[in-house]
């Protein structure tokens, strides 16, 4: 475990990225869809031929796991929990197929403290998922709770 | 398999809800987490215990892909498969915790046609997922894409 970050040790304009891709199998595909996604265009390749994309997609929801878990490794907290407060501009740009390598990175595009609780502050993190080819599938805009540095006794 | 909803189904204010509570229990909080979310509280009691929620709770994503299974079983849609455009304005609003048992329900707040394609047009939902005391533990805006109901044959 790394030493966290606090808000202090965030500015606009930084980037963090885990080196990690992530393959979006047929298994992990289906296996992910049947238990929170189950719609035939996850699961059922041949009723996915006749819709929209033509054949299987994975779930939105897969993808921003996927996600979750990328920014994770990236470590972009240190040690300290990422306490999310919400998620805007949350958009699905393509679809990701079987076989799709995801990646991740998040830039800070706001830190502010707190105005009711001195001891905290708000960092807002445009997160961008990207398949293999560097198209990007998902863009979304994180706001999260983060401590400040506690303050040194007086000298 | 249900019959498709189109467009011109939906109006402001209807509800969908699936008759069906999803338990949180600590087995499935642990295996999420483990995949999507690896950080410890999520993961480790003794860790979580000393952090901000005093105990282990659920990944956020984790509550989502709850959600998303929860409003796919509400049948929102009929047969026609739900194809997510974005999210707006999610809020994590409460912690969700080992025991817990999770509803959702979507609310019908805009639909409209689509201005560049005749065919389609949008819904936006408002998706609230509560815990079982009726407490709202997220809130979150869907724009989803619908076909719109094609034209009769002229008589």
């Amino acid at each position: 475990m790394s030493e966290s970050r606090f808000l202090e040790d965030f500015a606009v304009g930084q980037v963090f990225a885990a080196d990690e891709e992530y393959e979006m199998t047929p298994e992990r595909i289906h296996a992910y869809a049947a238990e929170f996604d189950p719609q035939p265009i996850h699961l059922d390749a041949d009723a996915a031929a006749k819709e929209i994309f033509g054949g299987i997609i994975a779930s939105g929801w897969h993808s921003l796991s996927v996600t979750m878990r990328l920014i994770v490794h990236s470590n972009v907290f240190g040690g300290a929990p990422v306490v999310g407060v919400g998620v805007d501009h949350l958009r699905y740009l393509e679809p990701v197929r079987p076989g799709d390598r995801l990646r991740a990175r998040a830039e800070v595009i706001d830190v502010r403290p707190s105005r009711s609780n001195q001891a905290r502050g708000y960092l807002v993190l445009r997160v961008t998922t990207t398949r293999g080819d560097g198209t990007r599938v998902l863009t979304q805009d994180w706001t999260v709770l983060v401590q400040r540095r506690p303050e040194s006794p007086q000298a």
